[in-house]
């Protein structure tokens, strides 16, 4: 027997509607590209654009027109080059409001990888902001299946560029009338396309469905993962290009929170100022986006007034950076973790009743895991062999993932990423019995030493929480008796002093012996990917050449 | 194309599931119906009893072993007539995991009423709490599709009853394993199904999908709706046989709050006995639930250490009684508004962020409407006609509504209830630009006087601002003249004055002077429904007599 309900299909296009129906006047604030080159700051506000959910859905609807005036049919993919900001968030509900995929790039890929990735999809046309005009310039002769270059900019701002069939963003959306209904889509049907930026082997591309998207904003508005609400000012930092900004620009309209969009402007002078001046209570970012605003903090001995809750992750967060926001700065620096295979949210650590009552150092050892999955994604931990491991917060194994919004298959691939029906995501954690997980490591960089795991994760925040470190990596390094040692690479901060036998004074007493590195490397810099991870594939060419110590 | 995610279904046994692995220890307590009769008051730990989300699910399994082999099959309708209790939650989810249908039947309907609803859902089975017994004899003989008539208590209590094939509940759990798998239901099947207490005709039934119930539980679960998190312990004060306790039963395990069942106990003094001794954070109930509590708290001088926030719905709230919550006691009293129809979630009174300046009498005056729609919920207000009016806070109108969990045809009848898609609600409303709604009447107590409206439930809120009136009914009555013209009942509280002429005091300056009523009549009590609504129907009855004093 059939329920007896109305059955109306969860697309994308129904949650700008809504914002406009419900919170019409609600604001969306964006630093534009165009405000921040030299001869424009005054022109655009102070180069702050401002405008309320009503007016970005009939320009929505502008660009919907514009889009279908262009050719695009349903399933085609539009690739978007671009910042946080109005206009790209157009664009994500335009294209997959009109039954296309919205293909968000990221410009800090090389341009070989871009050119790859749009091929890839088949992008029909390209957005880009003006920030990318020069890629745009070195990349466009490599994409033979994109018919139109689209400038994000007006008229007066258009750059000269060779670059076949090059279009301005404001004249397509003139051209067009508002006059436009959104489709009743299938639900199943793919809304967004995003590519993972492996470490090892060509990206692979993970494709949204509108009804993945839609209970991924869901859940990812709830008190106890983002808590989003209509008494919120949200500034995503995370990046538009990243996994849809881990579904802000979905979850935000949603519920009618304010929409903040820091543009390019994510260092820490840039992001407080809008912090301040927007009322911004709620923001999400990497842990070095939070280093980055702590120090701006710190250097200028200003404090923010808003701001309630920071959401970290993409990488694991130091906890000497989480204690510094609660205790300095009274702010919830709020750990989750995700993947662009799980759009991304498959946890987040909000403590439960029982732990209210916690001692602060229990609490705190809590709050430095990854978190808890929400209702909607299901977790496990598995030996070499597939079987479950216990959930006693110790043993640790690969980390198998399922749910509403996690990955079935790449996109143009043949072969399953599935495990029996779970996704295996790469990591190494444990759960405890409460369902907090914590990440120990990514299976390809534990330190396998004598026959035992050793997990470079663990190392690298008890370094991290020495003053004097600003960041710390360990690596495996081969070693002729025990196969590998854990070998740690610091960057000192800037004025900073410390000496190697400083840093290996933190251990003892922390972890077993045997995981304690037998070594410390100090460096200018530690490698990072195109998402702002530590790239340890790049750290281990850099040491390439280290050995150990004839005395140890 | 489509989206390549992994596509679940979206069911209930998944919430129960989901409920166990992440929140196991997560603790739910109820007050037993045995507990409560006079010999047993210390038999299972003074009334209380004490159990987790893992003990549930396991307790549920084994019951949809047995309703498996008492011969239910998909698609069957299975009846309960149980107050709020553990047992009770375990049917909901072992009847509705199994592809049964969980019928919640109201135990206050009339007899001929119950067997009405019993014969027209073909239950097959009827489970009932001991309280119901006497009820059960009455109505067996009359509902010939009930093959098994189920006690929800373990053997010592089983009742003497004149009732074929009776069984006892726990009997039936010790008899079954707990290795059950729930089956991959398609999600819009019908899971649980609630009869409209109609005030004219027949009862009317609404069945939900398993799609409609999980997504009005994301959707009440949202900070904007009811706010609930694993932080949070909630005790539903509204039945769990009215609107499926406002669907609690369902968000507290897919966020893993603690549960709190009152049973049997809704007067005043047992309710915060379990507030204090549970540490409840959150509560919901209909207004004349929310009276009793002040009523007790006034007359003991005692105050709730732990509740935070009440939601009220069912009825509209007298702003008096959430001044007073809110003065005396800090405790947020919510307006929310839903029907059976609508799962019940229809509109929540939370504010957003521009409303947190507004002046404090701004601010309660927004407070006293019904609310904002939460996403997935459309409204709008229309004319005569069908035309759209405007959403300015003035124009009222017939409100209607559409959404995912919004009705779409009644149980068993052919003709659509719908207009041009939407379902029209019975109630006259306002809607301002923020999209707050506020019912000035249900379209047939509006009061038609010399060709204009009058909004009885503002007429009675004023009438119960005053401290001596306990409760206030507005009728229209046929006058020689004006066609209707506004009569109010009054209720005096115990031992407190009041005359005709203070309550026609309060109105000047407050409506325009053709809405005052035109009389006052003092009654020793005004007539309810079986949800505790005023039943205006009765009230006309009861006042029938009445005529206009020859001076008017």
């Amino acid at each position: 027997m059939q329920g007896q309900m109305m059955n109306q299909p969860l697309i994308v296009s129904s949650l700008i509607e809504h914002a406009e129906r419900f919170h019409g006047d609600t604001e969306i604030v964006s630093r534009t590209v165009e405000g921040l080159s030299a001869d424009n700051g005054d022109a655009i506000n102070n180069g702050v654009h401002r405008y309320t959910y009503a007016d970005a859905h009939q320009r929505s609807k502008q660009l919907a027109n514009a889009l279908q005036t262009l050719g695009i049919q349903i399933g085609d993919r539009v690739g978007t080059l671009a910042w946080n900001g109005y206009r790209h968030f157009e664009l994500y509900y335009a294209i997959s409001g009109i039954g296309a995929i919205t293909h968000t790039v990221n410009p800090r890929l090389f341009p070989e990888q871009i050119a790859w990735i749009v091929n890839d999809a088949e992008d029909q046309i390209l957005f880009f902001d003006l920030t990318f005009a020069p890629l745009i310039e070195a990349v466009a002769a490599q994409c033979p299946s994109v018919k139109h270059w689209v400038a994000m900019t007006d008229r007066e701002h258009m750059p000269e560029l060779n670059v076949p069939n090059l279009l301005c963003y404001e004249d397509l959306l003139v051209a067009e009338s508002n006059d436009f209904a959104w489709p009743q889509l299938d639900e199943n049907s793919a809304c967004a396309l995003c590519y993972t930026s492996g470490t090892t082997g060509n990206p692979k591309g993970v494709m949204y469905s509108h009804r993945s998207t839609l209970l991924h904003a869901f859940s990812s508005a709830m008190p106890d993962s983002m808590n989003l609400s209509g008494s919120d000012a949200v500034l995503p930092v995370v990046p538009m290009f990243h996994v849809n900004a881990w579904g802000i620009p979905y979850a935000a309209p949603m519920v009618g929170a304010k929409l903040v969009f820091p543009g390019a402007g994510m260092d820490g002078a840039s992001l407080c100022e809008l912090f301040e001046n927007e009322g911004v209570t709620f923001t999400a970012g990497v842990p070095t986006v939070w280093l980055g605003v702590l120090q701006h903090l710190q250097s200028t001995g200003t404090k923010l007034s808003t701001v309630k809750r920071m959401i970290v992750g993409g990488a694991a967060c130091p906890p000497a950076l989480m204690q510094s926001f609660k205790n300095e700065y009274s702010i919830k620096l709020q750990h989750a973790w995700g993947m662009t295979e799980l759009s991304p949210l498959g946890a987040v650590n909000t403590l439960k009743q029982r732990h209210l009552t916690l001692s602060d150092a229990d609490r705190f050892a809590l709050e430095t895991k990854q978190g808890r999955p929400p209702f909607g994604i299901d977790l496990k931990i598995v030996d070499g062999d597939g079987n479950e491991l216990p959930r006693d917060g110790q043993a640790a194994g690969d980390l198998l993932v399922r749910g509403h919004w996690v990955v079935n298959q790449y996109f143009g691939k043949d072969d399953s990423p599935l495990e029996n029906g779970w996704f295996p995501t790469g990591d190494v954690a444990n759960l405890d019995q409460d369902g907090f997980m914590q990440i120990t490591d990514r299976s390809k960089d534990v330190i396998k030493s004598g026959g035992e795991w050793i997990s470079s994760i663990e190392l690298e925040n008890i370094a991290m929480g020495h003053p004097a470190v600003a960041e710390a990596a360990v690596i495996g390094v081969k070693h002729p008796k025990w196969d590998e040692r854990p070998l740690i690479a610091v960057v000192k901060k800037a004025d900073q002093e410390v000496t190697r036998e400083d840093i290996l004074a933190q251990y003892p007493g922390k972890v077993a012996k045997f995981c304690i590195p037998d070594d410390v490397v100090f460096v200018d810099e530690i490698p990072h990917t195109a998402t702002g991870k530590v790239s340890k594939l790049l750290l281990r060419e850099q040491l390439s050449a280290y050995s150990w110590p004839t005395d140890l």
